[in-house]
């Protein structure tokens, strides 16, 4: 069955926490992610929290990609959704961990729309 | 182990095709789908693709809102992403299947930050 989107969960600890503090250097590292996995850009929001975190989004003409930052605990959660044989979320990934320096970190990925999304929802039923 | 998160990945389809296409109504159906949640929307954006579909956003101050909709096929992806004991993305995901008319969909969870991603990780590596 056709898939429509290839949607990579990631989770990265031990990370900078400066560069999570940052919303204007998030919001570089969200455009850049975003190019090195081939996808357009339509706009980019970055909002930082009072005393601490930032929560950011590079929505795309494929989908989006997300960003929440905890600084306190060095732990980012970012999501990389994207649609078309053009486009690599996995070239993102790698760029988000390297830029936010993340000693660890784990991926996995969602086939959007297909069958095995609704497979992985009945066993975790 | 403390879990950052929760995060609601939704599938529907056979929704609503004109709803699916109509990105004023999707901004509204967002907005208040964050609402229902219990969330704090700071911002909301949708942008409509030529000929067809519809990409949005809702940031939230507990995380996110996205859903990208195929009208053609009927089908429209989502994800609510919330933290804080005082959201229940549940009610999300049960209002965006009622406004969308989705006669079917799945729905599953994501602990965000917490050992059981990593678990989930390695299953699927």
């Amino acid at each position: 069955m056709e898939t429509f989107g290839r949607h990579l969960v990631l989770e990265m600890w031990d990370c900078d926490r400066e560069i999570l503090n940052n919303a204007k250097r998030l919001r570089e590292i969200l455009r850049k992610a975003a190019e090195e996995a081939g996808a357009t850009v339509i706009r980019v929001f970055c909002h930082e929290f009072n005393p601490k975190g930032v929560t950011g989004v590079a929505l795309l003409a494929e989908s989006h990609l997300t960003i929440h930052t905890w600084p306190e605990e060095g732990y980012a959660a970012a999501d990389i959704f994207t649609c078309g044989q053009h486009t690599d979320p996995q070239l993102a990934v790698q760029y988000l961990i390297s830029s936010l320096k993340a000693k660890d970190s784990t991926t996995f990925e969602l086939k959007r729309g297909s069958m095995r999304t609704r497979e992985v929802a009945q066993q975790s039923a």
